[in-house]
């Protein structure tokens, strides 16, 4: 019989797990099958992506083509549905059919690593960019250009200054390399820009503790990035934490609201919540394994990176979510699937950290090796540069990203933006008290439900407003622009935090011009509407 | 007074129009203005879009910022809304606000191109991938790539055909450039899929008239791009047009059904929907203009490019939307808007094409000189790469380019998807008569509206077919599985044409469970239905 060994996902966990197992099982003389299952059909150099939100890379550098990386891997490009742990079989999502896919396994390796999560915090799901895979980086890219080129035009000065105005959360690893290259990025642009006043533009770090990358660097690195930050133009807000955003705002539960088009959030990353569902022991999301890697109480279940709690036997804990484990659990993650199936004696997995490092953009960084030598600026810079180039898997890409890099410092950065297919269908929005959602005037481009939260609708008069209606959950507004064509008749502002879901004008009408009982209601309700406000 | 000129359209056409303006506008004592409105912040150069979707060129090297070609000329990167000749304005729509913008001019320039029309061509709209704009390129390689990966995992066999067959419907001039690029992508990348077997794959044109290019090139140069195509595996089915498409096939007016899972059209362009509701008179929706590019009747209107009907004055009828035309006509237009600042005497445009080329893909291509050479295979397409080399506007792109084209030669091709934001919201759908939408069994994945035509419902025991329902305009279906988390009870199958909405599961639940009308509604009809299953 066969065996067949099913990764799930292909980052540095899967990927390498499959690298070594392909390597491994050439002597072994058991027939096997290797498949790994990701939504892409590219491995991401995931160190490498705050580069390309600056541009210093190309949209395609840091990503590896996985059939390329792994030749003896059958591929899955496919979302999963579901694990059946019990009858040993994975459930992929359909594609171009309606019928789900079934792939048994006899060993299933789980490294589906770990998802944004943004729940509890009040309008980050929607509002907020995260900033975890390639499309994320393209996406935030593509924001700092759009705002640019919006603020360029734009002659409301509040708007302006909401669009000059870039708030990251997060002054861990992520959060510090990405507001360096957004700080970089902005910075640079903006002198293509001359409607620009580039003393207008504010990026700011927000950070729940008092300095930066507690985690990962000793303090002396931490503070020195903070400070080259700052000379840089980051203003760090420390000890306080992003709490909401809006699509007008970010709050701090300091209290603070800071006017802005774009918050990115690098902080919430919880697991994949497939994982949740499965009948594995589970320490904060993560599945429990012995140092072998093996889940607890399956000895065909495997896990691996950051959705795995795996011990640290050369520290304390578990195994931190690092490449750098990552890589090194598959090594021996797959050596030990290789001996199940020989009855060969397991490994148990122990790594020492060789140290961290990372990027501030414009020619610095921070690093520590060996938890002894600490470096910054210029040197940590080349040293950053260097190591992770040597790690990227594939002469090709080491060619490619070489290249890129060398054109960087000839061809000046370029605000091009590739722009995602156009946003349609129903938006989520989150607003705060007394926020407005439409006022009096504006152009009718969506109708609005209401999920959470109460609004009032009211008209003004010179100064005196005059209240309409109180709207709650359930209840909708804004369909009287969208039916007559015209521009809003009333305001709408929260009285509390809403969320509600915004349907586009387009889809609105075709919806109602197709779906007779909603028309017939939103019609009704329209002629009532119109009374009122006489 | 500053003298405003605006231009609406960043293509051949208004780009150098703008830079022809800041030429020889530069000596002028007037003062002036020059602003440009596109949606897209790059000018693209279409010629080597082609390349883009073969992938010998990056995703950005065909592009050029529009700031950095016109660094004189002030960019508006938004959607026009409406254009108010009368009033001398044009109306730019909302953008990160809800109000619209509104940009005074003197001068107009109108070269806003043709947009892709399917009117008139049952689910080409919904269903067949245009080619027109990078975001398309990317599109259609992005198709390719996820077929493939498909049809590799695919053991239903009519499904593997139809992932397998790729229809382009419209042989002309980039109808066979596009052939010629899809059909060596997939047959390169086919390689890296050993579980495809490359003899199933199809590539077939669809073209209405019996040779390719019969307008833009001699019938020998045609015949001989037949011949090539065939050699390489394309069928081309001459004499037909592609009638209509649904998700599952395309449909030729012979009355041939192609099961294929992409279709491309290159057919149709017709002019961009502001234009006809202008007060200009219009010949095939083009904008009539004297030789001066003057719109008739308007001495501030002025027309360039695909949108305009120029009489050509060295040749019949009007002058050809090619890129050629357009970048002569910019010069002579911009001549004359300067013209009519100073009072000095306008020109009339007048040229004659030097030739026309087109890339084949694989190192080959067609050409025509002055009317008298031809040349084909390898010395056209050279000619091909240096003509259109030096006609990229800025050193940069040429660089990048011509190294883009250096690493093709060096680095084998790459699956590289990048997947555009996933699809929300509201799909329109189309079905012919006799297709099933889905069946018993299937994964409930979508709730279904009709727009148009009929189905029947029903369900099976053995060979037995029980009808339940026929339903029609306005009505809905496909709810059961989606209330009750449960795969299809029945199938449906059209007995007409059908359009219809199809609303995403996700989508569909956060309607219903928002919208309590909407809920009990469906839930009433679910019950009634369930009854009737039985």
């Amino acid at each position: 019989m066969v065996k067949r060994i099913v990764i799930l996902g292909g980052g540095f966990g899967g990927a390498y797990t499959a690298m070594y197992l392909q390597k491994f099982l050439k002597k072994t003389k058991e027939p096997f099958e290797i498949a790994i299952v990701n939504k892409d059909n590219y491995f991401v150099f995931q160190p490498m992506l705050a580069e390309v939100v600056g541009g210093s890379l190309g949209l395609l550098d840091t990503i590896n083509p996985l059939r390329k990386l792994l030749p003896k891997t059958k591929l899955y490009v496919r979302e999963i549905d579901s694990i059946d742990i019990e009858n040993k079989k994975v459930i992929l999502a359909p594609k171009f059919s309606h019928s789900s896919y079934h792939l048994p396994f006899d060993h299933l390796v789980i490294s589906l690593g770990t998802v944004t999560d943004f729940r509890g915090m009040s309008g980050l799901h929607e509002h907020a960019l995260p900033f975890k895979n390639l499309a994320d980086s393209i996406a935030i890219r593509n924001q700092v250009i759009e705002v640019l080129e919006t603020a360029a035009n734009e002659t409301n000065p509040l708007l302006k200054e909401k669009l000059l105005t870039f708030v990251v959360g997060g002054g861990g690893f992520s959060g510090t390399e990405v507001v360096a290259e957004v700080n970089d990025l902005v910075r640079k642009l903006a002198k293509q820009y001359p409607e620009i006043d580039r003393s207008q533009i504010r990026v700011i770090l927000i950070h729940s503790k008092d300095r930066l990358m507690e985690r990962e660097m000793p303090e002396s690195l931490g503070q020195y990035a903070a400070k080259l930050l700052q000379k840089r133009g980051v203003e760090i807000r420390f000890n306080s934490h992003l709490q909401a955003a809006t699509p007008e705002e970010a709050i701090l539960d300091t209290g603070e609201r800071i006017p802005s088009k774009t918050v990115i959030s690098t902080v919430p990353s919880s697991p994949n919540p497939l994982i949740e569902k499965l009948p594995l022991k589970l320490i904060k999301g993560k599945i429990i394994t012995d140092a072998t890697m093996q889940a607890e109480g399956y000895d065909h279940i495997w896990a691996v990176g950051d959705c795995a709690a795996i011990p640290n036997l050369e520290g304390k804990g578990i195994c931190p979510p690092t490449a750098q484990f990552a890589i090194r659990e598959a090594k021996v993650l797959a050596h030990n699937i290789a001996a199940s199936l020989s009855s060969r004696k397991k490994k148990e997995f122990r790594f020492k950290a060789l140290g961290m490092m990372g990027a501030l953009g414009h020619h610095s960084a921070v690093a520590e090796l060996f938890g002894k030598f600490k470096f910054s600026g210029l040197p940590a810079w080349f040293l950053w540069r260097m190591i992770y180039w040597m790690k990227l898997p594939g002469l090709d890409r080491k060619l490619k990203v070489a290249l890129s890099w060398i054109l960087d410092t000839m061809i000046p950065i370029e605000a091009v933006q590739i722009k995602a297919s156009p946003t349609q269908g129903i938006a989520q929005l989150h607003f705060e008290t007394d926020e407005i959602i439409f006022h009096e005037g504006d152009v009718g481009d969506y109708l609005y439900i209401i999920v959470n939260g109460e609004v009032e609708v009211f008209t003004k008069k010179g100064d005196q407003e005059k209240l309409l209606a109180k709207l709650g959950k359930g209840e909708y507004f804004g369909e009287m622009a969208l039916l007559n064509q015209r521009s809003r008749l009333a305001t709408v502002r929260c009285v509390s935090p809403v969320d509600v879901l915004a349907l586009k004008k387009s889809d609105f009408g075709v919806l109602i011009s197709n779906f007779q009982e909603l028309r017939e209601g939103f019609e009704h309700t329209e002629k009532t509407r119109r009374r009122e406000i006489g």
